[in-house]
């Protein structure tokens, strides 16, 4: 996965949702004293005053995430997750909000503490405390508030957690490292992250990791929706809130033509642009071809882009010398990796002038006057300058949900101390879980038919294998090669 | 002409201009004395001291807007606007100033006001004054305020105007109010808006108009632009900036087949919507079918309508009947005519709840809970929830400046005093001045092919009753009959 | 209008509707005698017998057809052609047999010739004069065959024509020069070719025409359904059936960006063609820029075409400087105007070789071995090599059939001798007949909306002088001319 | 895979391939002796005479094979296949020529014969006769002919074949039973259809495959342009053939979201149809859904349906109580798999009337007189109706020629008795082979960038698991699951 969607609720350009919290005041929460309305004090935030304006934020992502609202309804009696005791790691916004809520409804108990030290929206992290869930977590931590706060997220009194649901491995590598007497009792880690992934994959391989695991980021449905899907809607409204640019006409270079890569290029286009791809892999530069886009290379076309934006997983793209035949004006920014696509250093140098135009937004002065619009200083536009939509993450979440209540309620035995993907079935109930929305309507396998095809009426419809290699992009190869090693064990 | 432009610059959700003039103080502008930097006080805006950033906000739209930059170079030696004063009423924006300072280079002198009390961008009128341009406006005008600045814009020492660029009209009508002697001098009126136009007629009907006037509005460009073109930009920024909403198969119901509708339509479906089209007209509801729209009634399909969007300029499109029949979240908005589309009345009722989510958007809550996502009260989307490409203004603002240039120089005779559209060719010249941006090359025709068409090798291309007639829209008939009295005896 | 739809019938490449004709004798239909089998033996067609199988074409046709099988429902009592004598000249395929039929239905006695010597279908000429009505036509009349069928039309015992339908005026032309006398009794002429509604102007303008006609020809149904959506279903079909080229990927060159032009990219586009686009006229220029095509001189991109396709309705717009320069393998063709457009001349000289590979497709060999692929020798693709969906066909049927309902019971006075549009009313309800084929339901204005409109609950909606112009399209000027002759007025 | 292209070559109802052999004489070809210009008489085929016109045919196809053209001018030197002597069993079709004489161009001495009694291209045979390979196949065989034919291609007086090539596995049935001593001398065997490579797989799991073999039919290249990209071309290409229907607003129901649902869905939208689709698997669900496709059961929507097209795979889709309900003229046709989708045999009933209006066009015709139009008697409706383009052909083909190359040149050991996938590389070698069609132009990997990815600079650029499963799709599981054992091996 190129996209890490883990960090998009990011929305530093319109802030809407910062505007309950505007007035940050100096002193660390960790200095505060604070009780939510019931009295509860075990928790860590800004400011619990902010709950109202929270609730409302959670209130508006829930009517975007039916699956888990869907499931709170089928679970209110069965209650799934019923003794089960949640740590939960995660960025803390609108959208996982509605998940720990729906965890909550399905009988866990929780705590829940941030992954990343500027994500928390402050005024939600309150609505979830006033809710009853200790939360420790807000905006603008220090390195040693991060560690402070996943250290108190797993302990308390009387409570010790046994699943673990977990976005980079941050919280899983403490209780490796502080507590590890509490791996006894873990039933099972919910990973998201490529990088959490990847730190699994290691324990595992070093035959470390003692609790089965599920590999969460490579489902099918999360693939396809926080590539392909995501980007398609989120460049446009990225390119536009930053520059209010015009897309008709715009001749634009797209770097990669992975999943990422078809996503920009297919609104781009549906919007009036010229698009230009550039390729490595023939197989992806066919499929371009076939789908209407000219495959150059960078130095063919860099003179006459009004756009380049980079979608590749691969570094050094766009360099010092490709910028220098940019013309005037020329937008440059990057959906595809880290911060690494674009060679910012080389644009660091004293002959270029930066001058900041809008937030995200610098134009890069070259001394005969020309002007290159830098994009959030090259790291991930859709994480800096645009939302994503609540639908997309509420497939994430509900996998997350479904992983846990699988690892939980799983018959001893089922799953050993490896890490596993999402059963195809469940892949497909997902997928289910969130047709209601479009009110589309399943058709069904007589039985006849089922037969005919060999396969069960309810799924799954297609072989496991299917399910980490749907896409054809440019992925790094160790987290699947391992991923399918591991899938010989569990089906 | 559906869509009111020149309002378009109105941005308050998102602010981005705004960000160097937040601290909006109490005092009056008109109480203040301020200079520039050049020792000028003959002006009367809210704080010089913001130029810097205003002018940053200029350089961005000149990017956007390469044919008055074009026609400033092309006019530098011949200044055809030497000796023209023009008073100019517009909405005062970036883009606006860009016009401006056109104008000033092909040698005219100018004195601004404001055409509206809410959108003028106080930076950006004070980098025109700093410029040199005396300009009377500020955002948040009071009635009087209003007034007595056109007022000032029109009179100064030793200063009187001899060309007139409205947009609604008011101007126009102070002067004639006001100072009806000065009309003698003016050589040319040329006004932009659907209201001002109209009014241009009224009185050419009644026989008082004695000034040539030049109606901008019906140009081809402008309304292929500002209508077709710029919604099917401008819809989806709209929503997203109000509601991140997610466009992929979200059954949407667009009201009227127009040229807005029609950009709407192309839009929204390129993203992945499903799109409904209700019409009254057989003509666009055919033009829908063929394009791959079901039309039906708004009865049919407001129940399963994620997003109604009304586009039809007409009054009560949509009425409470239909808002109670709405799903939960469907989300509303306007982007046809003022704020006459949705029966905003019949939701002023006590037993539903407003409820402000966000800046410009809305929830109306129904007593069984169901919310209704109303966006900028009904008024147009784009005009408050999104920004205008730059260029799109950029085809206007050149219309304005050539028909400015052609008034002024034509000979005695040319013009009577009448309301003219821009003579095809000059609309055909506008296209071409904007063809650069596109790096696009037109061909030219051989004196054999022009002499196989009939018409000259530089154009007109088409015959000019093309002008006004190449879009099948609603448009009120008004404006039309008069351009095309003729026609009365044909049929 | 540049495409001559009325010659689209012919099919010689497939020729499915040729099946049952295979065996073409040597002797003149005109030498034999032939009854139908009620006894009618005035009639001069091929061969009768071929009555069944051209009737099933008939039936086919029948089902695209719906607004024609709608009014012969509608008017099955009212009868409003009762009294109506029809002298009919067009193509006669299944389409106009269609309309024939409903000619006879509404009460008309009809007589039927064809307007061009190639485009009959014989076995649909048996059906129609089984039917009981006579037709003078085959195919592969000659010269002096053509003008007896059309004398024979005119005249027979104890029946005078009332009206005249005719496609191309040849009909008209036979009349005003044979039988002038007749002229007295015609209440009408309906007309639906440019060529026809020219010479109908030139009567007029030399006050010659003495009988009130009606220019089917440039009523806005027929204008958008005959260019833009017929064009964009039969590039793609008439490239097909030719060469069996694959369209993605394939980098196509259209010259031309009026409707033809513009319903030729979208379609190419869609199907993941690269398309670069070739202009004279800076709006049209414009649009293509904002409907995402480059904008090139033909000599730039003339090297990489896979296709060039001309829809200028210009003449030698490509020429053997082109054509030389042109990749191996490269196809061309016509789908503007008449075969002017590429220079065929500049083709037959000696040292080019051709060969033609399969019907309507020629490669012309260049001394190096590189082979041009010429399609339907650079006569109208879409006529030779494709067919034309019945349904666009219908619509022109249907107003066919409308203007000769509204000559035929207009009151005395209210048509004079005169050249006229279909009233705008009329043209939105041929639009409504067809909407039933795409089950769309029509909204309707209120009463308060239509006043608050301006306008009649039940249309027309749009002003009357739409019609003629809602295109951007390259048209010969003199046909609008007299049209809006009020126009020149204004400027 | 769905759609079986090895057939796709018969074009029956235009029979453009047929204009050289029209008058088919009645003595069968094993009856008569016939020589080529050479004097070779080791052939049987219709008749040598019509050499040059199939030459000409495999000219044009040649155009559109460029990777073949290449192939043959790279290895013209090296002669990879010089010692190769090759029994093939495919159609023989232009693109299948190319593929022959592109191997003995590389040095392989080639007999061919007929995989299917009805596709062959007579004309096509007797050029590749003429160009001295012996062909012994047909169009009209008889089954005695067929095995006949078989049994001549493989046994040659001093000539034994050490490769296969086959299309569906009736040579390699043969072999096996009748020639099972030639199979120590077979160096590898070439497969390229679902049902040949099922066999394959079969003979592996039962021990007896005692030849390494090669299967095409699953490498990515060749899954995306069968389906995916095929469909979409030739959806529009059947439909318009048989039935010259407009697309635009017709209401089209596709059963099925996988590639070729997807690529039909595509194609039709983009020509405005309304299209919705009917689909078992969730996910596939979703992405139609996100795509802009309502899904609907078949029941919900069948009543408004035009046209119905199957994609399943399945069987029995389409049944009675559908057909029942369909409207008057709806067009019904199957681009899936055989012909089981719709069920056909209950509508061979008593009360319905079948009509055949055109080749491959039958109206069905219940007692009220509604008639449902039938394409291709529910068989494939581009096998039947449309042409395949060259281009799609030419990837398999090069695919196939590569595999022989790598089975042939393979040292002693790299490949068992088992079935391989093509390696990765090769997979991107074709596809890297067809750029140049479009002109386009790779990136290359810098070494620095290479070693970031972990790859090497020349690919491959995917993991090797990625090949077989790009697509989600409805296929059955036995043909991959046992792939993917095989891969453990090779890789």
């Amino acid at each position: 996965m190129i996209q890490c969607l883990r960090l998009l609720n990011v929305k530093p350009l319109c802030g809407v949702s910062g505007c309950g919290e505007s007035s940050e005041e100096e002193s660390s929460p960790r200095d505060k004293l604070q009780r939510n309305s019931k009295g509860l004090a075990d928790f860590c935030i800004k400011n619990i005053d902010q709950a109202d304006f929270g609730r409302r934020e959670i209130e508006v992502a829930q009517q975007e995430m039916p699956a888990l609202m869907n499931l709170r309804k089928r679970a209110e009696e069965e209650k799934p997750l019923s003794g089960a005791k949640v740590v939960g790691c995660t960025h803390i916004t609108a959208q996982t909000a509605v998940l720990i809520e729906t965890l909550v409804a399905l009988g866990a108990q929780c705590r829940w503490v941030a992954c990343n030290i500027f994500s928390t929206q402050n005024a939600v992290a309150a609505a979830v405390v006033e809710g009853g869930v200790p939360v420790f977590a807000w905006k603008g931590e220090s390195e040693d508030d991060f560690w402070w706060c996943i250290d108190r997220s797993v302990c308390a009194d009387a409570w010790q957690p046994n699943m673990i649901l977990d976005d980079g491995g941050d919280l899983t590598h403490w209780i490796y490292k502080k507590y590890p007497s509490l791996l006894k009792r873990i039933r099972g880690i919910v990973e998201e992250s490529v990088t959490g992934v990847f730190r699994l994959y290691q324990l595992s391989k070093a035959g470390k990791l003692c609790v089965p695991a599920m590999n969460v980021n490579d489902s099918v449905t999360k693939q396809k929706f926080d590539n392909l899907y995501c980007c398609r809607e989120s460049i446009l409204d990225g390119l536009k809130r930053t520059t209010d640019v015009m897309f008709g006409g715009k001749q634009v270079l797209v770097c990669g033509y992975g999943e990422v890569g078809k996503g920009c290029c297919s609104a781009l286009k549906a919007l009036g642009a010229v698009v230009y791809v550039t390729e490595v892999d023939p197989i992806c530069a066919l499929q371009a071809c076939m789908d209407g886009f000219r495959v150059l290379k960078l130095s063919e076309v860099i003179r006459q882009a009004d756009m380049v934006i980079t979608c590749t997983g691969n570094k050094n793209v766009v360099v010092r010398e490709h910028l220098d035949r940019m013309k005037n004006g020329c937008i440059v920014c990057n959906m595809g990796h880290s911060n690494t696509e674009i060679d910012l250093v080389s644009l660091h140098t004293s002959e270029l002038k930066w001058e900041r135009v809008r937030p995200q937004v610098d134009h890069i002065i070259w001394p005969d006057g020309k002007r290159i619009v830098l994009l959030a200083e090259g790291r991930l536009l859709n994480l800096s300058c645009s939302t994503v939509p609540s639908f997309v993450l509420s497939i994430t979440a509900t996998t997350q949900a479904l992983a846990l209540i699988e690892l939980f309620n799983a018959p001893e035995g089922r799953y050993k101390q490896d890490v596993y993907l999402l059963p195809k079935k469940m892949d497909e109930y997902v997928a289910s879980l969130h047709l209601a929305t479009f009110d589309a309507h399943l058709s069904e396998l007589s039985d006849d038919q089922a037969k005919y095809l060999g396969i069960s009426k309810n799924g799954p419809f297609k072989p496991s294998y299917y399910r980490s290699a749907n896409t054809h992009t440019h992925t790094h190869t160790h987290t699947h090669t391992h991923t399918n090693a591991g899938l010989s064990n569990c089906f």
